[in-house]
């Protein structure tokens, strides 16, 4: 029987161990949770993690010690459920060739999800909706509102794990893709790759930013690249606040030109009283877009990708089958 | 070349005639567009008729004289562009074998895409979020909001033309659908069947309503149903308002336990002042949720689904194919 083990440094994380997850892990063997293991010596917890096979960890986990790569006993596979490790997992432990995994591409599910909300709410204008009900109106005006995914040029500003499965979402829909991204070697099938942002604006009604930040993207979407967008365009960011010039857009947006869905702004959010709080045009979700169904005291009712993402390298670790999302010590090198 | 022709009662109406649509028509052949044709004499409408090989009709045509059917002339094919047709094509040319078409399933693509937008927005609680920035909050509660497509179960209630298209947007987000519709044979792939309105809302965490409006199905969303959803559960409806009980709907809502996004009432609006125009976990289209992109002096900017199913229709008629949404004498009785 396969041994599993988790070491919570206090209480296990709720959000980390739904009980369809944990029932799932017993399906395929034991998995011991050790809590408080704060109180326990580096020795007592070497002493547990090499009596287990897989080592699970995550949010709210004890440090896996060093001392492990020299002697790694029972233990063949560390399968972190989450995704930054350099404060649990030692460079040692990759070092010496023992497999670990994060959840790779699995936040990228509720992020996409969360786009596409923006992306529909914005187009359909359901915020205007809201406000002309709350005023004793009900029908919107003709000329100022709508629109369809169906039919849309739609711009794809970065196409990492995010972008594509944003473009998954899009597909049914039947738009017109067209993607910008010079990082990467290609584009997912059907879409169209444009070589600069300046033709990804020009040709796109909506623009979904999908980037990273950096020092080349830091407010790359420019002025004039927002002056490109037709009147009632959208744009989209789920990514980073600071990827955009947030004057220029609220610019924008306080004449009524073009529409917006914002999860992330640059600084994190606005003061109260600051006008744009109140513009129809504008949908601001305060970084919780990609947030799950009302969990029970912190517990998800489901599993999330990131469970998912776990259940199957376990099992391809079980079958001798490659891992997917292994961190070498490059990776882990250059990750924060 | 073929020569098609539209005869506007006045004016063209202009949603029915988008300049990218009229230049596919001109790729074809010719077509010509008699204008004020109420000024026409009966004789002269079937003199222009009998000398095209295609006529369209749609919103704002002169009706068809039902002399035609004795003598057609060179017409060979009545396309239908919009939906409803009886006001304006006679029994007799059906009867007397011409063939004719309408729209089909064209407005499936419009409703399906709101009420793609309704649930998503609901899930997000997309109004909660404007509501709070406007009051000068900014994150929204843990406890009481959010929701993933990813991993929902999703019951749909009607599984005609529009509850198959929503199946198809649904289908990349990767949730659990159950479908009740106790008049179609079969439910598209990968979806469960389920035999009873109580199953549906038993095992399902949205319900979105996509059926028909009938002496059966009226305020067949009742509030034992409703009660079956769990908290935070969701309605969607796009369909038509009498098809739910909304008194016990608003009940639900009132209390907070359900939410909803609802395109349609019973009847159409609701007065200035009703408490559920402030609803935070309600939102409301006005029957508006379809419209598309902001139209150019009431012209779409683009091609709607009515324009491709009349473009493929005609080439299916030229190339001597089969035709689409073919009208029979009987369909056409029962039609509205």
């Amino acid at each position: 029987v396969t041994r599993m083990l988790h070491i919570a440094a206090r209480e296990r994380v709720p959000r980390l161990w739904p009980t369809v997850f944990v029932d799932a892990l017993r399906q395929i063997g034991e998995i011991e949770f050790a809590e408080n293991g704060h109180a326990l010596t580096e020795d007592e917890r070497l002493s547990l993690i090499r009596g287990c096979r897989i080592l699970l960890t995550g949010w709210g986990t004890m440090p896996v010690p060093a001392a492990i790569a020299g002697d790694p006993g029972e233990l063949g596979y560390i399968c972190h459920v989450t995704g930054e490790m350099r404060r649990v997992i030692p460079a040692e432990a990759i070092a010496a060739g023992i497999p670990v995994t994060n959840w790779g591409d699995a936040p990228a599910t509720g992020v996409a999800e969360g786009a596409m909300a923006l992306l529909l709410a914005s187009l359909k204008d359901l915020r205007r909706h809201a406000h002309t009900k709350r005023e004793g109106g009900w029908r919107l005006d003709d000329e100022t509102s709508g629109g369809w995914i169906y039919g849309l040029n739609v711009g794809i500003y970065g196409c990492g794990a995010i972008g594509r499965r944003f473009v998954e979402l899009l597909r049914p829909f039947g738009s017109t893709v067209r993607v910008y991204d010079p990082y990467v070697t290609d584009v997912p099938d059907g879409c169209l790759r444009v070589g600069s942002l300046d033709e990804l604006f020009e040709e796109s009604e909506a623009v979904v930013i999908h980037a990273g930040l950096s020092d080349e993207t830091r407010k790359s979407v420019t002025a004039e690249l927002l002056a490109k967008l037709p009147k009632f365009g959208v744009l989209i960011n789920t990514a980073r606040g600071g990827l955009v010039d947030q004057d220029a857009l609220f610019a924008e947006l306080e004449s009524g030109r073009l529409r917006a869905g914002l999860d992330v702004l640059d600084p994190d959010s606005l003061p109260p009283g600051h006008p744009a709080r109140e513009w129809d045009n504008l949908i601001l979700t305060a970084h919780q877009v990609e947030r799950e169904w009302p969990t029970d005291g912190g517990q998800p009712t489901r599993m999330l990708p990131m469970h998912e993402v776990c259940l199957d390298n376990i099992q391809r670790f079980l079958d001798g089958r490659a891992l997917r999302f292994t961190m070498d010590s490059e990776r882990y090198a250059r990750s924060t």
